[in-house]
């Protein structure tokens, strides 16, 4: 992994969504409310970590990623809707997000419900029209397959369902130790697990990768999407509210439960550093072009933000 | 049409799509809290206009409706999603639909999001991952296309702009009268006619219609969309708060533009008599199947909520 230049990798693909992304907005036109509400909390610069595995997962396959610039678009659409509608004062109440405004505290709470509605059936017209917005398209078959990989993680038994727990498990009291860790697993595991694994899959089926490449990179998603969150636990406790471009500290003001709460900061770093060996590990299938999948799961643990 | 029993026509119809969207609510569990808002909604005895319409147009395409049913319940769950959404405080801020409480009222602010979210999402699983909840299915090449149909008559140049442009409008004051009669007919075949035009073109699409056909009823739908949207104005001055389930007089009290308040009440009777025979005449182009197209034409002039 030496000669690979991590940096400079995320650098141009973190470049070559952005730009996707754009090309989406401008074929709605930007001079509207919706879209600029929608572009506000789209372009507000993300990681892009769902889009980034996608492209990366096609590329561990043996396509050239471009074919998977659709779904990877899709992917982060509904990311940033899901993020717009987790932020609104009904439910999280933040102000900021990625260092800006959130998109009801910019625009207003209706423009927001409606610009994150908007993402996401968006997300659906992207990989079911895609018409001349991409140079590389997976055929028509691949295309169903991946709306129901989309709707299947985003939806009812997966990313809704875990912001539906999270909720709940906010109001009701935290109780015993064992059954609060499963529960935080279980959240986590719909409300960030299935995108990313989506994400993952949804690279896969782009290069019509075989059930084996398939299931050794549904074992890397599982541990990845796992160790990013502890990650994210371990940020709020340690981070900094400036490079992270949201408060720092806020599941602790909040009474989250969160992996430092549940297991102690030491333990929750150590977890991380072992979900991400795991997720490396299921990549030893793959050749050379897996380098970037390997390169990401490292960042997970080093990311600062 | 004087041997066709339309109210028994459409008390079946009713009770086959409210069978199957309690088939696909039993399949997610009702036990939970988001199935539960989610069903809530659905189940709260609406009057299926846009499903009926969707199996219609597939008999009067010459095909066995039941093979519609999927983007039929797809159609009513994204109906649903949009009621939801469009009561919130933040948007219109309604307690009743269909004479039961919104669903923010019933549960709360935050699940009413998420159950409009997820209503949404899972049109889209329902689609594309059919699996045994139904008996006849579209190929998987046609149910891309009513992937495509939908996610665009619902998305942000249709029903969510429609919702947008509404809201707008409700801010500013209405100006001139021309203009906002042409304001009004925009926000309408937006917010309204696009799902009801879905409708119509995902029953051909599933029939296998010719072009022929589907252009014949794109007419019919979007004579039909602009009248069921009149006769709506008009009932909110004349109807009965109890037999509709909502409050009369809510548009005049809102300040909102209506056909009535822009032409009178009288006019207004006449264009939707006017839309309603267009939309007949557009039908000249089939044969008997089409006869609950046609009956249905006459009961959006008729009904009483």
């Amino acid at each position: 992994m030496s000669d690979f230049d991590f940096r400079a990798y995320l650098t141009e693909r973190q470049a070559v969504v952005n730009q996707q992304l754009e090309t989406i907005l401008e074929s709605l036109g930007t001079q509207r409310e919706l879209t600029r509400a929608m572009g506000h909390s789209l372009m507000a610069g993300g990681k892009r970590l769902r889009p980034i595995l996608c492209l990366a997962a096609c590329e561990a396959c043996g396509k050239d990623p471009a074919h998977a610039l659709a779904p990877a678009s899709a992917l982060e659409m509904v990311h940033t809707y899901s993020l717009i509608h987790d932020d609104l004062p009904a439910m999280d109440d933040d102000d900021l997000r990625r260092g800006i405004p959130t998109c009801h505290r910019a625009f207003s709470e209706a423009t927001a419900i409606l610009a994150g509605d908007g993402l996401l059936t968006h997300a659906f017209q992207v990989l079911t029209r895609p018409g001349n917005l991409f140079t590389l398209l997976p055929d028509p078959a691949v295309r169903l397959e991946l709306t129901a990989i989309l709707s299947e993680a985003a939806g009812v038994n997966g990313m809704i369902e875990g912001q539906m727990l999270d909720m709940l498990s906010q109001e009701q009291e935290a109780t015993a130790l064992p059954s609060s860790l499963d529960r935080l697993e279980k959240i986590h595991r719909l409300k960030t697990g299935k995108m990313i694994q989506a994400s993952v899959l949804s690279g896969a089926v782009s290069a019509n990768a075989d059930p084996a490449m398939q299931e050794h990179l549904a074992v890397y998603a599982d541990k990845l999407g796992l160790a990013f969150q502890v990650k994210d636990d371990i940020l709020d406790v340690e981070g900094d509210t400036a490079v992270m471009g949201k408060p720092a500290g806020s599941d602790e003001a909040n009474h989250k439960m969160t992996y430092p709460a549940l297991m102690g900061l030491e333990p929750s770093k150590r977890y991380a550093e072992t979900l991400v060996n795991d997720a490396v590990d299921a990549l030893a299938f793959f050749d050379e072009k897996a380098l970037p999948l390997r390169a990401i799961a490292a960042y997970i643990l080093q990311r600062r933000r």
